[in-house]
């Protein structure tokens, strides 16, 4: 007998490889798949000990507020989460201190560690710079990724009290040089054929070093989504972040 | 006025090279440099505060026990250190307790990262897999760097409870997987023009993680040396490898 | 009204994604898709101008022949052809000699160019190594594109009047230098996530060339058929390998 | 007794790194080295057949034409090259049609090769993409060879009627898609402890190509003048551009 498990978002393209890891895991059961429509009751969630949410960033909140109603565990992958949403969800964890709920910008294991490996090593090299690679479709440059991963090397190394990387440019008429996220040069990259990359490259004299994490396709969420589930109920309260529930 | 360094291996190409980078450091004053034939006494090492020490295995713990002898901290980069001779390092300092000494088998910052993220991404990922590449006139397959990270690596696997990684190969009649160094698979690549360098790849399905180290000259050891240098003196007693003085 | 094609081994994974390919380009007309059970006749291929054959081994020249026979030009996809087999097609051809036939071992664009570009590339250098990195379920180590890239390497060096590539090494009791082909050292790995890569190195003092090709699905074998198709009545007579319909 | 070989520019650093190649290469005997103030006639010259010359812009073409008169066949790697300076030396070598001369912006034989494959590749591909990386001393960006490459691949896309590459970006505040030369997108990296490096890479649906070349100091340009030294005499005129010497 298993883990229950409900997935929220059940006809989405994510809510589908969702339902598809949990039936190829051994110890997971799936009791209930929910979409649009349906209510999420305690009923409806048929006895799930964790719920799977990817839906869309408008039905989100509502959503699990009402798995956590129903006294469910929520783990959440969809996006565009604001400071007043997290802290309506906390206000809710805050009646059933007994539940968890994990919410995740990224549940890709290599992203989350890329991020998480960049920000420890940004403040023992002289220069850092980042360049992501997308599929053509994509319609922002830089990604949401390569942009926080920036902001995340920026930080550090202003707590390390490391001043502005060296950069002799005089002349760069066309951009060349790319975008300026508080110090931390990021390229964008598009190319038909690939899917979601991002490179981190750091320089001192005489080395480098590279993290890269490459997602080829959308069932890379899933380690990351089974690390949540099975780590949910141990973390009571708000996890934000899934490097929170790993040790590194 | 900064702080007192003493070179010890003055003469040898390591040595050298960190005297250099004393120099070009404001805050490091160089005091002495010293080399086979020369005393190693309070006297000689002329108000150093701290000793860098590059020589050889055979030379190394002597000159170690005679720095701590004199009441300086020793940061030492010569290699080939037993159990046996760091125990009387420890020995030697439990008689001043108010020294450190840092034993490291690798200054390369960026190496010194690579490891350290490569064993804690390994339980992560089902596969994983370590490819070295050196010039050519390296002796001996594969690099001790690499044999270290494939073992931490198995290590961590077998403590996160992983099975072996997948692997369906049935014919592979030349050598083709490369050596197999406790479950984990490490590939030697030798090439004109290459220094010292190191590729740890990790893979789930649908999303890879790299972690590279590209050493390029010596100098890249001076920012690890200089971290050492500047930590010695908060950690007393014996400290064993570079990333223990690191926040990772 | 566009070129007419039929597909032999329709109901393929290799022959559906090429259906598609053909339907999805303007110019092209999908007029017939055979399977095993189906005569190839005139008739059946239904005026096609080219039949795309993606079949079995054990299939390939029966339906080849057949294709000829019927006047119509074969692309062909599938892989283990004999000399004795291409011997047949070409006395098979004479009798048509407005015909043509192209038959490849690989229709993925990136890894034809890599093998041609590496081939030229290998007298340049003192040193040459082949890497390359499938999915786990792989059975045999290395792949073929690797063998074959390697002995072609060898073979232009052995024209140029190079001698062995440079390499000290002397203890190597795993074998993490990988498989010697021919004099140059191929390296397999396998990781889950992965699909098919290769990446070939070279290096001279101080510089090195890196060409890698990277295949993530099925549908990067679609523009190098597509090249073939358009060019395979411009080409009568055997065609063997996709380089020789390419400007290179 | 080899071929004998003079220096012009031999005090600056590239003359020195040529004459260290001349006298390590056993058919080689190098005769003459001259610099600044030194009068470059059959004399000084000094029975020298071929004349390697790495100086300013602003000397190079007196140096060369006086090269020619004096006889001898110049291989030369100063760059600034204008149409009028390079129609003077096809003037004066008019004189003496059995004299060569070898003008190159670039000797590295990776970084040749890497440009010359760029250009053949272009046409086979939807996406193609730029990547430069420098030590961040250079001052203009993105670096010449980065703009030549983007230029060729941009002229072999138009030959062959292909039209702009894929790009659904919309939104792009801070510049991180880099240049834009010519349709074709250049990102310039600057990075402490590198020297010079260019990746180009490829993408059609489901695959991609890199072609990367790595330049660690100017050792690598030797190889590259050698085959130069070894060549220009069989090659009457003017010859612009080391692959026109090579078999591509």
């Amino acid at each position: 007998m298993g883990m229950k498990v409900a997935i929220i978002g059940a006809k989405g393209r994510m809510g589908q490889a969702m339902a598809a890891g949990v039936t190829a895991t051994d110890d997971l059961e799936l009791v209930a798949q929910l979409d649009v429509g349906d209510d999420i009751t305690a009923e409806t969630l048929n006895g799930a000990e964790v719920a799977i949410e990817f839906t869309k960033p408008y039905a989100s909140l509502a959503n699990v507020l009402a798995i956590i109603d129903a006294g469910v565990n929520p783990v959440v992958g969809t996006t565009g989460w604001t400071d007043e949403a997290l802290a309506q969800v906390e206000e809710e964890l805050a009646t059933k201190p007994e539940l968890g709920a994990v919410i995740a910008p990224n549940y890709a294991l290599s992203a989350v560690l890329a991020m998480t490996f960049a920000q420890k090593a940004a403040r023992y090299f002289d220069s850092a710079e980042v360049i992501e690679l997308h599929h053509p479709n994509k319609v922002d440059a830089p990604s949401g990724t390569a942009l926080t991963t920036a902001k995340h090397i920026a930080e550090a190394r202003r707590e390390a009290g490391l001043g502005a990387m060296p950069d002799a440019t005089e002349t760069d008429p066309d951009g060349a040089r790319g975008a300026n996220i508080d110090g931390v040069h990021v390229h964008a990259v598009r190319l038909k054929g690939l899917t979601a990359h991002e490179e981190i490259v750091f320089g001192n004299a005489g080395e480098q070093l590279t993290i890269r994490t490459d997602s080829f396709d959308r069932e890379s969420f899933w380690p990351g989504v089974l690390l949540a589930v099975r780590e949910v109920k141990n973390h009571p309260g708000l996890t934000f972040g899934l490097d929170k529930l790993m040790d590194l």
